[in-house]
């Protein structure tokens, strides 16, 4: 089985990435063959400026290394080192019908939401489907608001083992991943980068001291018991504490007489420690500058292997080279 | 000067296209650093068959080599042999609004004819805007129907440099070949393969006599004077035959006294003599089946070196690799 997901690298990860989608496609490299991207060519269409890009990719793939990426598993790849999903999306663009992109939601509700409509983010789902078909992926662990873009990919493939021959194209499933924990931000929201209330994966430990003793809190008093519905602090602790020390957080807001002082505090030692080996290997990591570049070359020749091969077999039919 | 002309693989040139397009681009050759290139990703969007297409860019290369093209002067190639333009199409998508492109009249009137609207044919004018662009080209010789593109070409080149920095891509001028002749066809209506009416630039001769004698003319008879104006037998001679064979049948026309049937033959002769050359040549090329090959595969190595430095430079500036 093999498995396809791509990465925008946008910004620093939270833990908001960490735990709505990097956790899950972590797993998922002992279940099958894993093709893991960094889309720095889709990233164009938000990030317009070289060196941001560029650190962007670097943070990225030194982020999914540090927690748990392992590179002798998953083929692991920068898309720009691969022009062949650029080709291939020309070719797919061909017999795809316009109508099929104008109702894909996700172009309408980033323009709606003031993202200036450009070509490249109309185009978006040709690209895409070009990443999973050059791989002939099987599965494509998507959020929710991904899955018509699969589907849109599973039309193009039918369309082009229509036009120029039956088995041309493998179908891709979507795999949506339904227990998907929301992860909530320091004021409660969603955590997001656009509601500027997220905690970094590898927040320096100030920083991260300085967000968690911040978060908003109610008044109710140290001694009267707290609320348990809408709370960040227990939402939080429970995607980094042990099912034990949960529970006793839990307890704890019931009975009362701790403070939500106690709670931060509580809070923030179960996130270092949750996170401390990552931080280690982190720190491994950008101690050998060349590894990173080297895991990323090595995945690219991986990954370009298939690629020309798939490449090769569609130029054939459609009747290019 | 660097100029650079694709040309569509589409099906067989016919002297509509030659008087049309190709002469004045063989005589550019002389005038600067001729780029030109068979449109292979451009002509996916209407031939979708993979035997097809490759019968049509193997004529279309021979033809333009029987016509004139040289080697030696001219950089020729395949387009699908620089999957550069295509990467490049897809970098310049991410800046290009998407106004524009629904701006442009040759997609809304290719939709208004009942041609599918696919995403390629609407992507066509960024495609476009990677061919050119990607070579520094200076002059691009272009009808009137497609100088709108030309000026895409600008507004995502003025587009790119300023988001991405200054001098990052020369702007190319559209050069519109004004004194153009129309070229009737058999029926006297403009020459085009879409109203069934033309002359193959390599007609077999008989195919070629049955076509020009079956012109249709009106009923005057031998003896009388003929109208000039409207003459489709005319306007073809006088593409092909010298100044003084003209001004004969036209003093013939306007005196009487010979028939139709007799000018046909007298444009027949002078066709035959016209492109004899070009058929020699035709057949040398045919008879040595690895030229064009060749031919083609030292086009795609010169330009590959252009395109690839090109690419490096804009991969660089927007943060790729």
């Amino acid at each position: 089985m093999r498995i396809l997901s791509g990465l925008q690298p946008s910004g620093r990860l939270h833990i908001g990435n960490y735990f709505g989608m990097m956790e899950a496609a972590l797993k998922l490299q002992h279940e099958g063959d894993a093709y893991y991207f960094i889309a720095d060519y889709h990233s164009l269409n938000t990030v317009q400026d070289g060196k941001l890009l560029r650190d962007h990719v670097r943070n990225l793939a030194i982020d999914f290394l540090a927690c748990g990426l392992d590179p002798a598993k998953s083929v692991f790849f920068r898309q720009s080192d691969l022009p062949e999903h650029a080709e291939l999306s020309w070719i797919l663009s061909t017999v795809t019908p316009m109508g099929l992109l104008e109702r894909c939601h996700s172009y309408k509700d980033k323009v709606a939401h003031g993202i200036k409509p450009s070509h490249g983010l109309f185009a978006y789902p040709v690209l895409m489907a070009a990443d999973i078909l050059i791989y002939d992926s099987d599965v494509v662990p998507v959020g929710r608001d991904q899955k018509q873009h699969v589907e849109v990919t599973r039309d193009i493939a039918i369309k082009m083992n229509e036009t120029f021959g039956e088995g041309l194209f493998k179908l891709p499933m979507p795999r949506i991943n339904e227990q998907t924990a929301v992860v909530p931000g320091l004021d409660g929201q969603k955590m997001s980068k656009s509601y500027d209330n997220t905690i970094q994966l590898f927040e320096e430990l100030p920083a991260l001291k300085k967000k968690i003793m911040g978060i908003k809190t109610d008044s109710t008093p140290v001694e009267s018991p707290k609320s348990i519905e809408g709370s960040s602090i227990l939402a939080l602790y429970k995607l980094v504490a042990s099912q034990a020390d949960y529970d006793t957080m839990v307890a704890d807001h019931e009975k009362g007489g701790v403070g939500y002082g106690d709670f931060k505090k509580r809070l923030l030692q179960a996130m270092t420690e949750h996170f401390a080996p990552f931080r280690e290997r982190r720190a491994e990591i950008i101690a050998d500058p060349k590894y990173v570049d080297r895991v990323l070359a090595e995945g690219a020749e991986k990954a370009r292997a298939v690629a020309r091969k798939t490449l090769a077999r569609v130029r054939d039919a459609v009747g290019l080279g």
